[in-house]
This record gives structure tokens, sequence and C-alpha cells, in this order.
């Protein structure tokens, strides 16, 4: 078995288009030192990688999330289609050995290099788009990425209001209501006070100079607690 | 014929579910009026058409452009999808006429901002996206945006060299070559000169502090030769 083979047999998919695959997985600095091939780098199938993994992982929030705001949306997506991210996705199908790479980058250690990495990982998303359509990269990302964002692996990025909210809505129909208890202070150094009520019970309180800030700490005190339990 | 049916003849397309592409012509500041009826606002479907719009027009570039090195399609995507040009898109199939808009915003003139109609824009393709499939929006797209690209409305965003190969290159098989003629000057203060040759014929000269300069220069001149005979 040669390492295409071995590849595709790790993805899970065979290619129909080889020279595809193997362009995904050349770096610039190798066609630099094959000049007679003529072969292409993976700059242009990154290029389409990447906008093809924008709109999958869109469209998949989208629908996972049918209540988040457009903000809390583009954060999670950002955090997800994010260089470092990307490095734990292609190392979980250990991409980094199929790396075809110049003599002097291999030296320099571009084999681990993260932006290295993350591109070839873009371009393995172009080239299987490319191939075999936008369902087959579905298909993959429910096998790397889908599970990371199930298990909730990119909620830190979103507020605390709305990471309660997904965690409780997991079971549907849950009323989640947010009291304001009191305020303290002077007009110029005011103080909130704000509870969280999930079902009819109190799962957090929190302060904060705004009703806002109190939620918010109310909030965090929630999804503490519900982590934990 | 009611607004809605108007806007779908106006688009070609006419819509499974009317509630989504009436979303997608929701401002927020109509939502926040009309609470009691319990309207979405055109945010979420911005979030999701937005990603629509970067890949198909970045799978338009790809094929089209088979030779374009990939900086130089980001430029040009750039440049299709960005406020300007949304704003046109939108204007040519006369979005500004349907969209839904709290008083205030009217008021301030909201109709006529170009940030709301670019979002109206993407919010429709994120509308049609959903209720008729990717081929749908590329439909739409090949009779509003790719004319444009075909026309070369956006190649002023891409260096000449690149311009003058896209232009000769639709008759496939052509032979570009860049001669540097000489140079002149001390070594602080060099100038070059360069022609660009099309298939054996001299299309543009051009003199530059580098020989790449030189060359640009070339082929901008070769590039304004062509576009006006």
């Amino acid at each position: 078995m040669n390492i295409w083979e071995e590849l595709q047999e790790s993805v899970g998919f065979s290619f129909k288009e080889l020279s595809l695959l193997q362009t995904a997985f050349t770096h610039s600095s190798y066609v630099n030192e094959h000049r007679k091939e003529h072969l292409k780098d993976n700059e242009r199938l990154e290029f389409l990688g990447d906008a093809v993994l924008e709109l999958t992982v869109s469209d998949y929030l989208f629908k996972k999330y049918p209540d988040m705001a457009e903000g809390q949306m583009t954060k999670m997506r950002a955090a997800i289609v994010c260089e470092p991210s990307l490095v734990e996705f292609a190392d979980s199908v250990h991409f980094s050995k199929y790396v075809r790479l110049g003599k002097g980058e291999e030296k320099a250690g571009g084999r681990t290099r993260p932006a290295l990495l993350a591109d070839v990982f873009e371009a393995f998303i172009g080239a299987l788009y490319l191939d075999n359509g936008l369902q087959k990269v579905i298909q993959f990302l429910e096998r790397i990425v889908f599970p990371k964002i199930d298990a909730g692996a990119f909620l830190e990025t979103v507020d605390y209001k709305t990471q309660l909210q997904e965690i409780v809505q997991r079971d549907r129909d849950v009323l989640i209501e947010y009291d304001i208890l009191g305020e303290t202070g002077p007009a110029h150094n005011k103080a909130f006070e704000a509870q969280v009520i999930v079902n009819g019970q109190v799962l957090g309180r929190g302060t904060g100079r705004t009703k806002k800030q109190a939620e918010q700490n109310a909030a965090e005190f929630a999804v503490s607690k519900l982590m934990h339990q």
C-alpha cells in the first residue's frame, strides 16, 4: 500500500482524481524543488477549501442552534475555522505524515508548523469538494469536526447567557428567566443583583455594575454549576 | 399581486417557505416595533448567506480562472463580496423596495443605506439556499453576479500581469513572454526596461525600479491597448 492509498483509507474516501488529493498535500517548497514535474501546490485548493469549510460549519451552527444570535454564531464559527482548531482536526487524521515538502522547509520543521497544517487541512477540504461534492465534505466533517461542536468544545467563545440557553435547551421546552433582585449604591456607583431561574428553580445569582452584567454573572454561576454536577 | 408575489416574480423563484423570504427582508427595527407578531429579523440569514456567497463565488472564480494564483483570486473575491458590490447586485433586482423597516429607521433613510442593503442581499441568498439549495443560488448568481465577473468588472483588483493573462487567455493557448531589454543607472538607482510579447507580437513596454515593476508596467500598457482597440 503506497502512502496515497493509506491516506485515502485513513480519511475514509477514495478519490476519483488522485491528483487532487496529491495537490492538496503539496507545499509550494516541494513544487519549487521539482520544477520539471510541473506540479501544482495546494494554495488554490486552500482558497476553495476555506470557503467550503465556512459554509459547511455555518450551515451546521445555523441548524444546531436555532435560537442563537448572529453575533454568537459568528464567534463560534471563528473559533472553529481558525488555525489552532484546524491543526487539531488535521492532527486527528495524521495529515502531517503525508505532506510533500521541499528539503529546506523540511529541515526548518515545516512539517509540524501550524500554519502549514491548517492550510493542508483546508486544501484537503477543497480537494474533497471538487472530487466528491459538498455532501462528502459534510460526511467527513461529521466524523472530524461536528462531534467536537456537539461536545461543547467551542461554547466557551459565546457569552454565559447563551451558553446556559444552549446547555439546558438540549432537552427542549425549558423556560429561562432572569430577575433583578435589587440595586444598591448611589447613581454613579450602582450595583445590581440578578438571579436566573430555570424551570422554576433558582440556578444562580450574580451581581454587576449593570443589570446585564449581573445577569451574565448569574448565568456564569449556573453554567459552572451544571457543568460540575 | 402582493409585494411578496411581485418579489418572487422579480427574482425568478417561488419560495416553498414564504416566511424565509419575508425574514430575509425584515430589518431588526421592524421586529422591535412589532413585538406581538414574534417576527424574526434577517441577521441569522445574513450570517448563513455570507458563507453561501463566499463559496459560490470562490467556486466560480476557481473554475473560470484555472491559472490564477490564490492571492489574486482572494483579491477578486473580496471585491465581489464587499458592500459596494452587494449594494449594486441588490439594486439590480430592486431589493430596497421590499425591505421591512421600523419607522425610525425609515425616517433616517435606512432603506437606501448601503450596509442595510448589502445585509438584505446576503440574507436573501441565505433564504434561497435554505429553501431551494445551493443549485438555485447558483442559478440566481448566473443572472445577477457572474455576468459582471465575465465582463471583467472585478479584474482591476488583480495585478496587470494577471489581467493580461486573463484577457488574452479567453482564447486558449496563448503564449505570453516577458523580456528584460536592459538596465541603466548605478546600483543604488537602477532602472529596468521590459517588454511583453503575446504570441510573438510585442504588445507593451515599460520601465521600473525593479524587473518585476518593469514587467508590470509593460503588462499595464498591453492591457490598456487591448481594452481600447
